[in-house]
């Protein structure tokens, strides 16, 4: 029997699952791929905390560098996360002409293009199912699956994180403060919630597919991105009673040679698939002008679904060296000329507008009056009585599509109006089906 | 630019949307993939038809066998359908060592064994995106990007026919036989649609995936089938009001190292990702022991879907001709010992039992005796006052989980009862997240 020898450079909770996971199904993996996948080397600067795992003798150490270098490593996983020690790593492996298997989803965004770059200089590779989706195989579902496509949209949950408190803000009717606590106590929200609340992992993860997707490189830079700290209760039950859901929702799409890339806090419908994804879970919503409109799902994130992923790529790696045939599909290639991204400003959607409004007659004529002036049509008008106080009404109102230049302007003149009381809120509306 | 060389068995719908497919999009596949894929020859009896596309000179002729011997095809993409020319075709083309593309889940389900064998013996390869889910890429998902896990359970709504039908009854409130017809005009459903609602489509598409996930080969007549011929639209009403949808379900699962593979009318949980899965479409879900629960979902058949598999799979030819590295993966290696299938009798399910009793006091009692009688506890009843006579009046039953045997011998007991009209209706009841 072949094997593949994989030096992981990494050994904390993901780095721990993909141990477990290949001495579990390690000979499964052969019997079906005619290869076995033995970790020869793991580093990590931790060589004490018990893993509960059993290694042999001399497998870890502590010098990454040692390992990558290393006769006994042919392919370099790495799971250390973040752009420093991490980037240095890959590159270490790429300039050696070893393959590369990442979930780095932060590295790739960030520095991806010289990565991959580097990985051609050297006749190398980089796989990173892992980085986007976890357990879900939608890197190659997109790169694979539907080579045949030009893809048109895609819509993606894509931090479990946000999905989940999102999901339990609604099932328990609990605000998003203590949500974020409890997520924080059971170890679905870090400490340091930022990167995922504030929709920065999510922008990630969808720079990645969008640069799958269109075959040019896109940065987390290049991805306009709200968070869902905004998001309230009353918005969540606000939106169930129009028939929508809230979610965190990656929007990559082509317009006349121009690209969507967001990340925004999102009503989509209630009876939509991407509408039933819930918990930590995530989903990719994918539109083909061939195969028309699929949808992939599993779990986000995690020690074991990451591992999955990250198997799955470990074999495409061990199957490349083994038939001689490394880069057998390019990476990235450029393979339509686009004029580039469209601004905030130019972005076409609905829109759901939360206003607090003082509770006298008129307020409609003078919002809409607003609105109408910038050329928003209004979908649907509700006003609440549940919260504030006495003084004061939500008003709540779905617009039909508009220039998003259009509706910052309103905004900001509905802002100046006495009448109006806070800051509005407003989230983009997706009709999908 | 290299090219991959296609010879076209079948110029059909489905041919002509690949054709039409690869005039599209053949550069954008060309720029992601290296290769351009070329149609070479076309074979069809009909040589005369206006497929609205426009060939080469001499493209299309009417000899298939000729066409495979042609220096001129590399690889022969089979769309002839059925199992006996369509076998004849695959035989001679993989017997010359050219790897075969084909959408036929028929032949592969009746004579697969034999046909790996053969692609084995002369180094050839087959490819069968295609054949099951229409455009969803869920043979690759599950070969490829779940290859790290033991696949616990697949639960799937492979024939869009079946799925069209018991959505427009629910939506439309029509009976079977009314959405059948209009399916019958509208092109949804063949003249003779045995091959659909018999459920005998999604049996062949069934025991293709199970060899999949087990790696031992199945064949269709393995498989226990029920059509939807048998449900009404009272049943639709009767699960709706208890939280459930109906589908028609493969069902593939391995317990204690047997199998279970099944293709049934299935109540699923209206919440479950899978009961949103309505009209033509199609969707497999599919749980590993690493990854955990994950979902396919997409077009199940029609012209263009069907394309887009085709057109992956050509991709992976043109690849591994191009790369040396045909056979790049084992097809179907057994990889498990299994002690065989699960018979009808020995499957463990809940149960939704509808029968028609006599309006009378007791009833209930006289039921409930005989299902306790063989270990079969009931989780809900229903008496409705909607159908029948004034004399009888409609009983619906949820049970726990049963073994089958206890139950079609309850249900034998049941039917002789006089108190019983007709013959009793039984579903099987998934409880899927």
């Amino acid at each position: 029997m072949q094997q593949i020898k994989i030096g992981l450079i990494g050994f904390g909770t993901v780095g721990a699952g993909l141990v477990e996971s290949i001495q579990k199904n390690g000979e499964l993996i052969a019997r079906r791929s005619g290869v076995l996948p033995v970790i020869t080397k793991i580093a990590d600067l931790d060589l004490h905390s018990d893993r509960g795992l059993s290694l042999p003798e001399g497998v870890l150490g502590s010098d990454a560098m040692a390992l990558i270098a290393s006769p006994e490593v042919e392919v370099v996983v790495e799971l250390v996360g973040g752009t420093t020690a991490a980037r240095s790593f890959v590159e270490a492996a790429l300039k050696l002409g070893k393959p590369v298997v990442t979930a780095n989803k932060a590295l790739l965004a960030t520095h991806g293009e010289e990565l991959f770059a580097l990985a051609k200089e050297h006749g190398s590779e980089i796989y990173f199912e892992a980085s986007v989706g976890g357990g879900i195989p939608c890197i190659k579902a997109l790169r694979e699956g539907l080579i045949g496509n030009r893809i048109q949209e895609v819509y993606a949950i894509l931090n479990g994180t946000c999905n989940y408190i999102l999901s339990v803000m609604e099932s328990h009717n609990h605000d998003f403060e203590l949500v974020l606590k409890e997520a924080q106590k059971a170890g679905y929200a870090e400490a340091d919630p930022g990167m995922d609340v504030d929709g920065i992992d999510t922008a990630h993860k969808a720079s990645i597919l969008a640069s799958l997707v269109f075959g040019q490189w896109f940065t987390a830079a290049d991805v306009e991105v709200d968070g869902i700290r905004q998001v309230t209760l009353h918005d969540i039950h606000y939106a169930a009673s129009l028939g929508y859901k809230i979610k965190l929702l990656a929007v990559i799409k082509e317009r006349a040679g121009r690209i969507q890339l967001s990340v925004n806090p999102s009503l989509i419908p209630e009876r939509s698939l991407l509408g039933h994804v819930s918990g930590v879970n995530n989903a990719v919503w994918v539109k083909g002008d061939i195969v028309g409109s699929t949808m992939y799902y599993g779990r986000g994130a995690g020690r074991q679904a990451t591992s999955s992923a990250v198997l799955a790529d470990i074999v495409d790696v061990a199957l490349n060296l083994r038939g001689n045939c490394s880069n057998r599909l390019p990476a990235f290639p450029l393979f339509e000329q686009y004029q580039g991204l469209l601004s905030k400003e130019e972005l076409l959607s609905r829109y759901y507008l939360r206003l607090q409004v003082l509770d006298q007659p008129g307020m409609l004529a003078i919002i809409s009056g607003i609105l109408g002036k910038y050329q928003i049509s209004i979908a649907s008008v509700t006003q609440k009585e549940e919260i504030g106080d006495q003084a004061s009404v939500p008003m709540i109102i779905l617009t039909h599509q508009a220039k998003s230049l259009d509706m910052s302007q309103a905004l900001a003149e509905i802002s100046r109006e006495k009448c109006v009381l806070g800051k509005p809120v407003l989230f983009h509306i997706e009709d999908l089906t």
